[in-house]
């Protein structure tokens, strides 16, 4: 017999490990191997019971592994007959560079698979109740990573303020900068922006303001966790979280 | 003992049952009444052993219920105490309504929660090895609804092709027009573009070309199912989808 290994690229959403979907949990419970990144805990670990797990994220900063070495242990482990599960936060897909593990994998020949998982660029807004699309609002909402600047400024560059929300990922530490950006091109100092830490998780933050109150008090979030910022007039259409759900409800932590 | 309605607003993902998260099964399992969506299948509905089913979506291209309808449907079985799923296709602030259902419940004052759905936005692309972002090629992508020429037109004006995948959701009856529109305003008619109908699915169907071949070929993609329309560089990278999967998988079945 042939022992044959395979990677399983698996999304594990934002968190909540009940949003974790079937078929990651059935990824997971399969696994011999699992290579995980910073900010999934050990309600959703806790499936891979038989699996070695390894710690390949950031911690306090600095990469734990770098992409290379990341690839060549996932290819190791697959030639090796394992099952392999690399678990990311959110969708693989997603500034999760799991295009380039993909393409890793398959120029060496390895079966894979790409389990999709729930992003947070929709799901932190919408357990803050804000919903990216709304009619006669948002038919659109662009998604685009803060980390960089000029990442940042060539996304956005040109982008009207009417219709279309903007989510960024990555960028709670530029946010401040972010806000200044995007007044100095003429969106109104009064555009709705919120900002929601832990998304998901039971001490999920949210702050609600304008761009120009974000440009003041950006600061806060300094070293907060992981971060999503939306802006547009979404924000403002005044759902309310409800506290009074039958059962701990995604929403309802917020 | 006053019995207490409550609503839950669930994304069911693209199709897969597979994509669904534990919550939206532990909401169906609870639940004693479901209105759900067209393009939700058996394979879903099956959670929701002990619920009376309400089809309320759209069938030969005529909703079954209007929007104020399906508002007064939910309210009225809260009231009566009922415990409410409301499932809609992928997740239910993606393009689902959702925001204003929330709000008419929240004006009614039944107490309901959100649960997050993976969006076919990004697993439609994936499922057919196409990452929506990809270091040094996409750090943003565009969700924005094709349905409305005029909707459209707003939220891509002045957009710029380098960097940013658009993603075109309820645009297939359109996608000539959609594919002429961005090569009347300057992208290149080579632009690599992607269409893949009923994402996650058995019958699932995946075509790739450019925006001219997209302006030609669009014809073939009438009266298709649910379809999604990728358009940038990322259709391009070259990954190819695993027939070798060691079981039925997401991404293998494209």
């Amino acid at each position: 017999m042939v022992v044959r290994g395979h990677v399983s690229l698996v999304g594990a959403g934002p968190g909540d490990p009940g949003l974790l979907t079937r078929t990651a949990i059935a990824r997971l419970r399969a696994a011999d191997f699992v290579l995980y990144d910073a900010l999934i805990g050990e309600g959703i670990l806790k499936y891979a019971r038989k699996a070695q797990r390894f710690f390949v994220g950031k911690r306090a900063g600095r990469h734990a592994m770098s992409q290379e070495a990341i690839h060549a242990l996932m290819i190791r482990a697959a030639r090796r007959g394992r099952r392999v599960v690399r678990l990311k936060g959110g969708d693989p897909f997603v500034f999760g560079r799991g295009g380039e593990e993909a393409l890793a994998l398959q120029q060496a020949g390895i079966p894979y698979d790409v389990v999709p998982g729930i992003t947070s660029a929709v799901a932190a807004p919408a357990v803050a109740g804000i919903p990216v699309t709304h009619r006669g609002i948002a038919s659109a909402f662009l998604v685009v990573s803060g980390h960089d600047e000029k990442v940042f400024a060539s996304a956005t560059h040109q982008l009207q303020p009417n219709g279309v929300t903007v989510v960024v990922l990555m960028g709670l530490d530029r946010s401040a900068a972010i806000a200044c950006q995007l007044v100095d091109r003429g969106w109104s100092r009064g555009t709705p922006a919120a900002v929601i830490v832990d998304a998901s998780r039971p001490q999920q933050q949210v702050w609600r303001g304008t761009l120009d109150e974000l440009a003041r008090d950006a600061a806060q979030f300094d070293g907060a966790g992981a971060g999503t910022l939306v802006i547009g007039d979404v924000v403002a259409i005044g759902l309310q979280v409800d506290a009074e759900a039958i059962e701990p409800a995604v929403m309802s932590r917020a």
